[in-house]
């Protein structure tokens, strides 16, 4: 629990409670023991495993509970969870039947297709609380959008323009950037799966069926293996920062207009330890924080796209580093912004 | 000529010189005087400035060259040239018609808009070599896709896979990166006007006319004024390191085939001034340094988006150092790969 | 549990047991009230509050623990948990003394100065394991320094060198960054000690005695308040990188050695789930993947320079999101290195 | 002339024309002279090379003016500019003295040599400048330090403090970055010299000696190769961001005060094409900007620790494309803050 998203004391400030579930480890192997129930299923249906097997391993991961302290021993030596996870349930699955587990599939088809199994619940927050905000600034410019506001170009006073010019600037953003996710849905939500080298070796010509099939089970779009072309998960990734950093300047916008004493008045803000009267706002600063995180994090994405050969373990391991801050990061800007639009009790002032 | 890219010894390695030139002074003129005359023509069209100015000011800009160190020195106080160039071209105009320059737009219309204008000249170079390189990819696989290779997972032997397999992973992003441009014009090549602070204020309710209007002269989308949203730019220069990073995926493998010694030949490579009988990768080196460069760049991007209130000039001015060295990087490095893959003269082995 | 550092499945990999202990909210909490305590002594001893109110508060904080969940619903608020930790303290400790509980002190003092108290823990153990990794690089040069080594430069076969010349290129950068650590204590492990707006305003001309003698009490240097001057933690920054930049170096040297096959072995690597017969160096890897993190945080600290005012809730938010996490990946590469070194088998070959 | 840097129309603003002297082509090819006049002068003294050699080296060197565009193009192969321009000088000596130009050396000697002597130019110009500016924040507290601000935590109104308050906390950073240089000289001002591999085989046990002799002659520091070693240009970066950073904070806060209205007047300011009424605190959002483009490229360096082997092309040539735009970087801060300090009018109120 050593980042702010988890720490016990910020999660609430620069955390959000859905997406942390969302990316949790209970959730991550859900989706992974998903991903291999899918892959008997299938493999039991095409006969490449006997019927019987892939029943037996089903039933097994309908209430399979994995031993954690020796993933995580096994993930320390193996820089992947898959091969102790794969002896584990192979053990519970026993003879005749073990061999057939995980057949032709390899650790990344299952950690990377149980990673995007999760992004799309993850989108699905973050498209929900999208439409929220665009709904959310669209009130905010009925109730307000008349008043008048002085522009302020390069932080010097310009002219006056209507609240709505402002309000405006803040949520179409949010329109394209929600319109940007049907496209975005299309090249993420796509089943990894190539098997060792990315050949589907096990299948002979079976390969692509047992593809389509696994993912179509999965409600995922067919793509041959992308297990060394990372541009689907960088996408993502821009998107989320994206986000953020739209979010971002309405952050920086609220915190320069509640300094200008006038333009602006929240419901509530943060107390001072050393000064009762403050009220500062902390929620427009943290919009502010999470744009500029995730504006760093996202270098880290696109170094991870130089994925040498057939599979880099070091460019891997850096998404698992940076993927899901930047998740998060999303989910605490989307839950901070709602709550910092619906905390501006007044803006701008009237047209004289 | 501080930069690698343009420094004369090494602008040759590391940049591009088609590039160059569309990111060059000329062509920055050139695209912010294109504004400026479609402004005078439109509204003489449109009867908003006497269509006797709007003829004046069109002829003058025809043949207007700059005083380019006066440019210079205001700019450094103004902060942007734009105050200054309008001075000039107002008094090459002359009375009468001088006060109908650069009528109703502002600073950021005319240097947003011919950026934009610049943008889709890189866009267009960065397309037509990314097409060459999709067609250089697959005769690559068509010469030696039948051959053996050792896959590598891990930086280990694995096992064999054809070097068709190697080669659709360098390929396949590319041919989305291609498809993504699609979305990415759209979103991108539109034109910015907005005047003082956003709101057209000098052009009663004609600004939405006049605005399209330029648009079409300028075969630019129509849009409103985006002048504080920065996602299409940042968009924009996602796409540039999403290229960039790709190609860095296969300069690397290229890099890693070359030291295994016997898993790929080039024709050609670089001396060295110690050791007469190295045969170095620079191409594929210089690949991984350029996917490196623009991982880091994007990083500016995002930071721009925190762009506050109706203009800052601390953001905006990020963008200017940061998007034309993203260009100029997917620039040198679809040239470096054009040439990469050309002078791959055998990869992998014949299969056993 | 969202990050790699503290999943339970890869912390073990990527985390570092002795350094989340350092940075969880166990010991947090304990060096906020170290800071608490040391301010109601010092405030005693010199006469500002009363004596018997500082040893009511000591008392009070000996045994004291705070409700954490108030303090995370108060911290979503107030964006620090110093308000509601102190009201907590003042009413443990009660009439008539709690009032003079954090006399004169800001939450920025507890929250910096705690920080600085944790970090020298930090700075001790990674000096520690310094320390152990230049004996463990100079222990593999006695053991095979004199064997041979192909150098390669540009990734290609240059000529022999001796395995000794190699290790030493792994190891004097850690002697270097053993020697910076010297400077850097003395100009990161200060209090930060200013009141509401860093002028010590409740201390009439006892400010800089109150807080040299905190000072002292806490084994930290003394120094005028720094709250807005963030040079401090971002030097510790920089060094955190530059460790575990140079550890990244030895771990992507391993991780080629490793594919050359030839020229070096290890004791151990991870198992794959698919290839039994594979050995994965995935120290090396991880060691690169850290680098590579915390080349990308480094970032992040930088921004937070930009510290406006007297007191920036974005830019220090933005180190709490940034800083735990760069200290744990230092800790991790350590960590990671030390195993590295020691399950190298065996290096370069015999001199021919 | 694509960077902003060197834009016609944009380096007045974010430039700096001593510091584009000191890193442009000119002084580039008269470093890598230097460091081949030392190696023959020295090689000549300690009877490595035929002391008639030695002095026809130096006597072609003194007035050596290289073909540019041969060097371009060989660069653009080679990756590195010196087997080329060693051959052009090894053409101007001729017979028989030829052969002894550029003897033991490689590539990586004279490329980091010659820039570690333009770095100690770029220091010493930044540091005159670093001093300049302590002595002009004193002045600035002297003449207004009296004076009433209202302190701003959180951008919130706090409570007052002096204007020596707040110009104290822009000026202690500076003073700290100027002692830092002292150990910076120490650690950065070292030839690099080793010879193909690292190893000076050429010079058998005289190795040390020549080095030594070198490092004599340049006036720089003798350390052994450190040519994988890339902690000591890290370590400048990290400074150049620091100095850039804390001068960002400055450049933010006089963009605050100057939106405030009333705590700060600027002699002089921007202009607007939109709105003559405008002032806009140009130098104050400069110092910003350049402030993020450091905290950005610093990540670039720090990645280019992970120098593979004996010589990495890719992480060389990463530093190459950012190390230079970062002294630009710290060069146009330090410029254009020393305008700022001095064009601000008045700070501040009366002490009520």
């Amino acid at each position: 629990m050593i980042t702010a998203f988890d720490n016990p004391l910020l999660c609430g400030l620069l955390g959000d409670e859905k997406m942390a579930t969302l990316l949790g480890v209970e959730v991550e192997l859900a989706t992974m023991l998903q991903f291999e129930k899918a892959l008997a299923d299938v493999e039991g249906a095409l006969g490449i495993v006997p019927a019987a097997a892939a029943s037996a391993i089903g039933r097994v991961l309908d209430n399979f509970r994995p031993d954690i302290p020796a993933l995580r021993a096994a993930t320390a030596l193996d820089g992947v969870v898959v091969p102790e996870l794969v002896r584990q349930i192979r053990q519970a699955v026993g003879e005749p039947h073990s061999e057939h587990v995980h057949f032709g599939a390899t650790s990344q088809d299952m950690i990377d297709t149980a990673m995007i199994l999760r992004i799309r619940a993850c989108i699905d927050l973050l498209e929900e609380r999208l439409s929220a905000l665009v709904v959310a600034f669209a009130e905010l410019g009925h109730r307000f959008g008349d008043r008048s506001l002085m522009a302020r170009t390069r932080m010097q006073a310009a002219m006056p323009i209507s609240v709505a010019d402002r309000v405006t600037s803040w949520r179409e953003p949010l329109v394209r950037h929600h319109e940007r996710l049907q496209s975005l849905r299309r090249s993420v939500l796509v089943i990894q799966f190539g098997g060792a080298v990315g050949t589907l070796d096990k299948f002979a010509d079976k390969g692509a069926a047992v593809r389509a099939t696994m993912a179509q089970r999965l409600s995922l779009g067919d793509s041959p293996q992308w297990h060394s072309q990372r541009d689907r998960v960088t996408e993502l990734a821009n998107w989320l920062s994206l986000v953020t950093g739209s979010l971002g300047k309405f952050g920086q916008d609220v915190a320069l207009m509640a300094q200008a004493g006038d333009e602006l008045q929240l419901a509530g803000g943060g107390s001072s330890s050393a000064m009762a009267h403050k009220r500062n706002p902390i929620d427009a600063e943290m919009l502010v924080t999470l744009a500029r995180y995730n504006a760093v994090q996202l270098s880290g994405m696109h170094h991870a796209l130089i994925h040498e050969q057939e599979r880099s373990g070091a460019a891997w391991s850096l998404e698992w580093l940076v993927l899901p801050q930047m998740l998060m990061a999303a989910g605490a800007s989307t839950r901070v912004a709602d709550r910092a639009v619906r905390t501006i009790a007044m803006i701008g002032g009237e047209v004289s």
